[in-house]
């Protein structure tokens, strides 16, 4: 099959299926349809990488999450394709599992597939030659990473205040021995909550000996789950829990009930990211909300905006977290 | 920074790194590591799509699952990122949804970035094409898809069985009310096991109708919420209810909980798959396990005889469903 056919069945001139293909002009969504159901039923593909689309480039977003089992990300990489889907884009995942190295791997790999661009959930740490490789043509909007110099369009986050609400709010429940079990994640922003923490002490006279700390690094459910008989046995017992993410407070509430204990009558526990499994979960979550779909189409508008218009100065969009009480804090 | 600069900076000649990228010679492993990292320190990042990685191929393999926010999938990436990884291969992957529109659409922009080879977890239907994709070099392995007449290497499963061995359970404990919940899946699965299920009646010369059926499409975990309180609604109450995957089984769980109800007590749970999710339930659940990381590198081992050598057979890997006995369903 040749453009030809695929020219031919879509009733289009061979130049406005090289206008779609190449991305040189835009075609009406109309005409777009037409062309991308004669190139299914064609089955025609072009046949070497050079004659990928839009120019050098192919119709897809690359995404690189830190943990494609946290259902947090697989939210965002919803937002990124819906967003993605409505240019005709698709989009194509990996998983770095928070691993710089794999990440820096990654990124290589989809620049040599001439992706159209990156979005990057970041890591603790972050390759210096973004800027490099958005220069050859890969625009890169990256998520988190607050604490690093990048020079790229991105998506942030504040997480100081996060583990400021968190905090501020069990102890306005009255507790004074809280636990913050962090990460996994990078570790400036595990420090970054935590130091949220203890400001929300600060505001209240109290000693910052009251919140102790635990880093929670694993990612499998048996780690989390191991992670609660840990928190059972310590003495003196924490009344409360600050979780790094929504999916060590969701296996530490299964894991205290599995054992006969009362969530919060034993212990309160607090999430972070508002999953939507937190709202359904055993006893419904209190946690940290972060918008996951919001994230994706936000991190998806700066990409597109960069791709579009490679001299469009780099921009920044800030989330604001928000506490969400549920059942698993108040009694 | 061009290919000379990776050549000197690893101790190696220009040849050496044209083997390694074009995959022409094998290199030793401590070449292979001296090659790569001096490619991380350059950033050379090969300029032109045509000079991407093994001849006309990245070092890349494609992922197609119908659902990444269920750990059964992501279990099976991790299972070919493994085997892909040992090779000094990355693993992308792409969400259809379960919508054979999408898959087509992926399977098409993933051969076009010239992906060294495409596993696809089979949505309801797959496209009739996949043979002519593999003649054009894109080596192809299908997970699932039983019931479709497909020309390429596959991983297959007896639904059948997997619903018979469900089934045989639940009357094995007296239950005479059960509600099968199939899907979400492709209809050929969802119905091979409820086949299964009423074919485990007959071996007792039990009527059908103590089987009702009920199909779970959602794919959110409110949808399979919401399908609990269905269920709680029902007259005659089902005692036991066999459920398409775990997440759902999982969330009928946890709301019957929230409800005051108890499981197995009022109402037993049978799951599908056995994530690790599910031995760490707030109520551990019987389940049919599929054992997923193998099922990854299984169909990665079959992707790469093909893509070592075109000249190999197409095979299939049969794995055999088996029932994990826990708390959701024995007293």
């Amino acid at each position: 099959m040749t453009i030809k056919d695929v020219a031919a069945l879509a009733g289009v001139s061979l130049g406005t299926v090289s206008n779609y293909l190449n991305g040189t002009r835009t075609v009406s969504p109309d005409t777009r349809t037409r062309i991308e159901r004669a190139i299914e039923v064609t089955r025609y593909v072009p046949n070497r990488a050079v004659r990928t689309l839009r120019g050098n480039r192919t119709h897809t977003v690359g995404l690189l999450v830190p943990d494609a089992g946290n259902p947090f990300f697989t939210e965002i990489a919803r937002g990124v394709e819906d967003a993605a889907r409505g240019r005709g884009d698709v989009l194509v995942y990996c998983d770095t599992a928070g691993d710089p190295e794999r990440q820096s791997l990654y990124i290589r790999r989809l620049a040599e597939m001439r992706v159209g661009g990156l979005v990057i959930s970041a890591t603790a740490s972050m390759p210096p030659d973004l800027g490099d490789l958005e220069a050859v043509g890969t625009p890169i909007v990256v998520v988190g990473g607050e604490e690093m110099a990048l020079s790229t369009s991105r998506v942030t986050f504040d997480h100081h205040l996060g583990g400021k609400l968190a905090m501020r709010h069990v102890l306005d429940l009255g507790h004074r021995q809280v636990l913050y079990a962090g990460g996994p994640g990078g570790e400036l922003v595990v420090q970054a909550r935590y130091q949220g923490a203890l400001a929300a002490l600060d505001e209240r006279g109290l000693d910052h000996a009251l919140l102790h700390r635990v880093d929670a690094t694993g990612r499998s459910v048996r780690e989390r789950s191991e992670l609660a008989d840990e928190i059972m046995a310590m003495r003196p017992r924490p009344t409360a829990v600050l979780c790094g993410n929504d999916l060590i407070a969701i296996a530490i509430v299964n894991t205290l009930i599995r054992r006969g204990w009362s969530v919060p009558g034993d212990i309160a526990i607090v999430g972070y990211d508002d999953i939507s499994d937190a709202q359904l979960a055993v006893v419904p979550l209190t946690t940290v909300r972060q918008p996951a779909y919001e994230i994706g189409t936000s991190a998806a508008k700066l990409l597109f905006e960069r791709a579009d218009d490679p001299a469009t100065p780099h921009r920044e969009i800030s989330f604001v977290p928000e506490l969400v009480v549920r059942e698993s804090s108040r009694d």
